[in-house]
């Protein structure tokens, strides 16, 4: 097994998904050693969820799950991309493509991208 | 100013530095509210060095700073793209283009890019 460096902040380390093919930064959350452990046998993505404090299979309740093409961790091993088919083509639960929909400008946030899919259809499936 | 929600995870979050143009990931490290203020402000990425626990001004020891272009936010605040220009075309200290110059592949990790620039030519500016 690929060892990353979990210990020093304390269990987890951020994981960022990005299109594989677009090359579009889609989110960012975390792993925990189980959450790494599990996608790299199952080939799709995994976190862990911080707030409800257990493994978070993404797309488990939209059905849009991230499907893993490659995986590159970061000089320090306490960081990794998941480089992700995102299935349904949105990964924001806002319905948006990517969590990074909005933009600095002027001091204030702008949207620089619409909601692909109605937030309230996303989770009905 | 716009408020980011630092709170939730100690006082830093992740930023992300991505190539403007390539959309290639060069790096992840954190930022606190000092060095997010002043990123804003100076238009060059300002991290927060958890090991060092002071400000990080990329490229302050290598001449390899990086301009912002755009910044984008995410859904819940809690972590930042610094979409940037990267100075000198090296964003890490092993003097790989980005930090991410591993690939998992059959279990293992793999170099999936060249040292660009000699480390120790690096810090020596």
């Amino acid at each position: 097994m690929i060892e990353l460096d979990f210990d020093r902040s304390g269990g987890v380390i951020p994981a960022i998904a990005q299109d594989a093919t677009t090359k579009e930064i889609l989110m960012q959350a975390y792993i925990n050693r189980e959450a790494w452990e599990e996608t790299l046998k199952t080939g799709r993505a995994v976190y862990f969820s911080r707030s409800r404090n257990k493994l978070w299979r993404k797309g488990e309740e939209s059905g849009n799950f991230q499907k893993i093409v490659e995986i590159t961790v970061d000089c320090d091993l306490d960081c990794v991309i998941y480089h992700v088919e995102q299935i349904g083509g949105v990964a924001c639960h806002t319905g948006h493509r990517s969590c990074f929909y909005r933009t600095v400008k002027d001091g204030q946030f702008v949207e620089n991208a619409p909601v692909s899919v109605d937030p309230d259809q996303l989770y009905k499936k």
